[in-house]
């Protein structure tokens, strides 16, 4: 059962997950609070790859300031591990600390975990308390869950455009329709995320870094570019000797090698329709551990991931300005029903002055990793 | 000076004149509450024109209660009336009250008030405090101080689209774009109005009543049509028997008789670049004391009025769909630089799942408005 602090304390361990946004990857970001009488003994939040989890570090946190955790509250915003992994299991180190309560904002569908740690808390005679802002804690780590859940990361799409849905002017010109804060803003998310994917079309025309740049980061996410013909300039500023991956469906092994003196990965794909095989791409980085893929790329990339299904949330950057005929933002076949619309569902407004952010997301497919990590 | 209350109290008076909202035009809509020792005497809001003001209706509601005034606080949306026009003016009705303050939301810009209402207060030894929530006051008025300042009316145009910016599929399916909930707010927009506005493509294209349906009204607006070559079909389902005005500049006497005879106006206005002028015509609404204009057109009409300059306020329900390739929402010259975009400003975002309503308006219109209300 719910006890009255218990939403207080939760948000303070979500924080704490939300305070290590750029570092976990390909781990999830978790945070732990302890409280005991109503007083936080200590917090934590999971470390780089291969360093101490949330609860370990919260644990370290509450006994480097002298406390007994024996009788307290532990508000952990995943299931704590219960395997060997680089780290002990988080679920040994709890149970060692002798807490009285354990309350879990999602459960770890991750099939090494399973469930198991909650049980093994509950078997040592912890009162488990589960489900409490699921929602949020998924939305901390929806490309974590994702790739345990279906092997795949979840993939958002950064879009730019006036309130007439323009992303460009038809001679090209598009820089810029949205503020320096929206923009600004897009490095966040740049940030959060393990690949920044590209289309070549946008390499060929704004030939851009695709780098983390308007905030501090510990790590730049991984760039890529989907280019079916391999027809990518070697001169391009992309390939800036940090990893670029380019995904394709033509294997050129003199320009390849060139370029890999750049530190630029060619990744051979199968076709689909004459393109690089989207689902393949996606696939494959789930392979590699990637959780999060933040898109940024034309009407033509976009399109094609839409109509592959695999934009599971959309990112919109509106200016307050109308620009009449001009580029829209998804290159698609000409419907001839409404009800044949891509359908998403907002679920966040922000300003951004004088833009706004819209957030919208496939309500399938984020239903579908709600309830893979509510614990039943 | 500011008293600790005065923010509660005229947030009470605004209510009031928000409950009024399809009931007054032409004249403003107004709100007054009068308050003593921190107790509610009185409130009331204009009511149809011929009939009381706010401050009437205030103190009779007070006196009906065997209250006396002398030493309260009246809290007016609108600076009071100095003037005869159908009823007595307001601030001698006032004076006669003997309250020791009258707070005032913004000042009124009809040249027959004009900053004599708060002098006339003020020569009667009232304590006089202006410019309380001046905006939210105007926000109430766009319509009755863009005529009084300017003499056209204010004009909003109600627009649903994808969030992809689309209006309609390129086959003309457009039914519906947004939900239910999003069409009946549209409806409270309407029936707010003076005149709803329409062009000839949507009258062709969907033969719609244009009549305010899913709440109740105590007055339909009047329809008008934008039809510069006067092909309207006479038997256009619009043509219900209610006041419609035609604007065109092409005049067929025979035609014009037989719609008169369903209550149809046909206004001969002058031609601007082969179609009706619309300054012309807003003028022409300003002069029959039309205070606000609900546009439900077409990308043609909508793209006229802004190139025009003539979209004071844009109400957009976006749908959280893409339709890719299909209708945009404005017809307009190609644009060869981003800074010739028409440039809106968001003030409000508002749900009506699963769709948005944002609002956005010119903001140099907005800010004159706002100026001549201003006490200085």
């Amino acid at each position: 059962m719910n006890q009255p602090d218990d939403f207080y304390w939760m948000n303070k361990a979500l924080e704490q997950a939300a305070s290590v946004m750029f570092v976990t990857t390909p781990n999830p970001r978790v945070g732990c609070v302890i409280v005991k009488n109503r007083q936080l003994l200590g917090q934590g939040a999971t470390q780089k790859a291969g360093g101490p989890h949330a609860e370990v570090c919260a644990i370290h946190n509450a006994q480097d300031n002298g406390h007994d955790l024996a009788g307290s509250t532990f508000y952990v915003t995943l299931e704590p591990c219960s395997h060997y992994g680089k780290t002990p299991p988080c679920v040994d180190a709890i149970i060692a600390a002798r807490p009285a309560r354990v309350v879990i904002a999602m459960a770890d569908p991750n099939p090494l975990v399973g469930g198991r740690g909650i049980a093994r808390l509950q078997e040592a005679g912890i009162e488990v308390h589960c489900n409490l802002l699921a929602e949020q804690a998924l939305a901390l780590n929806p490309g974590f869950i994702s790739r345990m859940l279906t092997g795949r990361p979840w993939v958002w799409t950064k879009l730019a455009s006036s309130l007439d849905g323009r992303m460009a002017l038809y001679n090209g010109q598009s820089q810029w329709i949205t503020s320096a804060a929206a923009r600004a803003d897009g490095h966040y998310w740049r940030a959060r995320s393990c690949v920044v994917l590209t289309g070549l079309g946008t390499v060929l025309h704004d030939d851009p870094l695709m780098t983390v740049r308007s905030l501090a980061t510990p790590r730049q996410p991984v760039r890529a570019i989907i280019d079916s013909r391999f027809a990518v300039p070697e001169t391009a500023r992309i390939f800036n000797g940090e990893p670029v991956w380019v995904f394709t469906t033509h294997l050129d092994e003199a320009k390849a090698a060139r370029l890999l003196a750049k530190n630029v990965q060619l990744i051979v794909m199968p076709e689909k329709n004459g393109h690089v095989d989207l689902d393949a791409v996606l696939a494959w980085m789930g392979k590699q551990q990637i959780n999060e893929v933040h898109v940024e790329a034309g009407p033509g990339l976009n399109g094609a991931l839409l109509q592959a299904g695999l934009l599971d949330e959309l990112l919109l950057y509106m200016a307050p300005k109308i620009l009449g005929d001009a580029h829209g933002l998804f290159r698609l076949p000409v419907l001839n029903e409404l009800d044949q619309a891509y359908q998403f569902d907002f679920f966040e407004t922000q300003t951004f002055a004088p833009d706004l952010r819209l957030r919208a997301r496939l309500q399938n497919r984020w239903d579908t990793l709600l309830n893979s990590v509510v614990h039943k």
